[in-house]
């Protein structure tokens, strides 16, 4: 046990079937990761045993050959919880009589391995060999028989969960500013930590909120992936970026910042250390961008104030976006971070966090139809510059 | 009128507000063209007046600099017609007192044009200078201020109405394999009509199913878009299909349809002129794509015999769906055709229809949440093998 930053200490321990959980305490010596997991739960795979190496049988990672991308198969997650009564929470504490997924009667923010995981083994099991290689295509895939050319792989990586409060009740935009930062903690931590983990070549924190959106367990929390291959979307952005500096000589993040203070016109809000705005061709009804001022690759790199400074800007937002329609709002918050590794341009990445909405008007919701699904071209509903003026005047 | 194949007639008229009809009629002199439209509209931008030049306030498309992709702003379209009651539906045939967007009493086939289109003006006005250059990123876009660099274009294109039949309570699966074939024979000629617009480079034939996926009308109909750039689907395909000629002189789309048909564990059906498969790597918990025997760029260019034997092959794949929860399945189905002009690999362009469902099971949909909407990472619920494997057992 050990504290991460001044005002944050860190302790892990193992749950029943091998997992791991880690507790980040706002005081110290909480004594949190001594409580047991007394549960009587098998060993699940990737954890009391190696994952599975790729078979058909086992889903994992299937190379799609017209778009050039892996696609994760993770059948088993078909029995996931879904919606659980409120008294059978298991992102809640653990109470005598009923254990949940979090051994200690209370917790301030807590990490720990997902149960259902769509990605496993990392920080337990050894790289299979063919998930090094995972995330580009063969130079020569021989044969294009089956699965496109490309052997299926293990879906080798790591998922986990992070709990936000112990307030079943409760919400990010609620939390107290010293909680967000206990949260950021935690990002920052897990980042690092999964960064290091042979196998992991990008790490990602994000939160689903909302039913609308296919939330299956109301208690506030986030997930965190570690995925063995760069994913499309930040391959998109680092290749951007390379040709937009090849053109110009200059760093595509710093300038689309510069020109959204310049614009002025799709701007949120703003503090020292960040800029909140919409973008310029959002693709959702809501959608926020959070960029530093101070460009950093990924969350660890994020200084001190530049973290308490997220904290005050981010739950400003997220109140603007819940006063919206004056009711909980449903979105994804996606931090896009660097990957790791030899990723040419990966130094020059700008993290930011982009938070979205389905939700276009009470009652209705965006969905992805024919274009978005079929052709990858989004339609937007509303004009991002009313959707700032909306989010401005929102409180 | 004239007739477009041995068995279909084809007739044209406007609308009021100037928009085109055109109807397909599997009998001659139906006399439906010359029904005038008696509402009293008044004339729609694109249609009336040239469209939006692209103005902030008025949408159009937008460059996102970070995918390097178009996104296009419709703002108007909040107003659209959202689930009217049955009695009032646009689509129905025009009866005594009740006008629709459908002048004749009947119909077997008709296309118009949107009232509440995405993207306006092809066939009626000249191109904007500026949406010729839509689709490529600007060699120098000199400065990155407003808009990623890159002004907004007018959102010039098309937007078409098909509707399947004039039975309100119908559905493509219900068609005969003649009124199927009718509706081939509109796809046809429009894709044609539209390829030969200045100013539109890709042409899109789709269908949105269920209220599940966003659908604002029931009644059986299907869209089509005139693109005036390259989608991002279509160019990551041209671009995969490309390399891989490269690296093995051989054609992408005919060595994946070659695969699976030795594999065998993804196909439902096959005929002599067609094979549908769950792919490798599905994305949706549902999802066939359908290929020809006889690699075509588009549907213009499929054979008489393959046209007809599409028919067959699609309303059992359809049915087959509809069978799997024993209630009809929410879709999209989407026509993977070759963009025109002198995009490099469009010869090559392997057609195909790819039908997808977000239904993963009763009462249970597939959400695209924070790993697909973040990081463009689909995490697939059920194994291809398996769903392929129902989708055979399904009748």
């Amino acid at each position: 046990m050990g504290p991460v930053s001044p005002e944050v200490w860190k302790s892990s321990a193992k749950l029943a079937d091998g997992r791991d959980i880690i507790y980040f305490d706002e005081a110290p010596d909480s004594g949190r990761a001594a409580v047991p997991d007394t549960r009587p739960l098998p060993p699940e795979p990737g954890y009391g045993a190696p994952p599975e190496t790729g078979t058909a049988a086992a889903g994992g990672l299937r190379w799609d050959a017209l778009r050039g991308e892996w696609v994760v198969i993770a059948a088993q997650r078909q029995d996931r919880t879904f919606l659980p009564p409120t008294d059978q929470c298991p992102l809640d504490p653990s109470r005598p009589g009923r254990p949940t997924e979090i051994p200690a009667p209370d917790y301030d923010v807590v990490v720990f391995e997902n149960r259902f995981p769509s990605l496993r083994g990392a920080g337990h099991w050894p790289v299979p060999a063919a998930a090094t290689a995972a995330g580009t295509a063969p130079a020569d895939p021989g044969g294009l028989l089956e699965y496109g050319g490309v052997p299926p792989q293990a879906g080798y990586g790591r998922c986990e969960v992070v709990c936000f409060t112990s307030d079943h009740d409760g919400s990010f935009a609620k939390l107290s500013p010293r909680r967000a930062r206990t949260v950021v903690e935690a990002w920052a931590d897990r980042t690092a930590a999964l960064n290091a983990m042979d196998g992991i070549t990008q790490v990602y924190c994000f939160e689903n909120r909302g039913e609308e959106i296919g939330v299956t367990l109301h208690h506030p929390h986030g997930q965190i992936y570690g995925f063995p291959f760069v994913t499309p979307r930040t391959a998109t952005m680092l290749a951007q970026a390379a040709a937009y500096a090849g053109r110009t000589g200059r760093n595509l993040f710093d300038d689309l910042v510069e020109g959204e203070i310049a614009a002025g016109t799709r701007i949120v809000t703003r503090n020292e250390h960040w800029t909140a705005f919409v973008p310029a061709a959002a693709r959702w009804p809501y959608e926020v961008l959070l960029f530093p001022a101070q460009r950093v690759p990924d969350i660890p790199a994020l200084s001190d104030p530049a973290r308490t400074a997220f904290c005050d800007i981010y739950l400003d937002v997220l109140r603007r976006m819940d006063a919206l329609f004056d009711m909980p709002l449903p979105y994804i918050a996606a931090w896009h971070q660097a990957p790791v590794r030899e990723i040419p341009g990966t130094a020059e990445f700008g993290l930011h966090l982009q938070v979205l909405s389905v939700r276009r008007a009470p009652g209705k919701l965006k969905y992805l139809a024919g274009t978005e699904s079929g052709m990858g071209v989004w339609i937007g509903d509303i004009l991002p510059e009313e959707a700032a003026l909306r989010l401005r005047e929102a409180r």
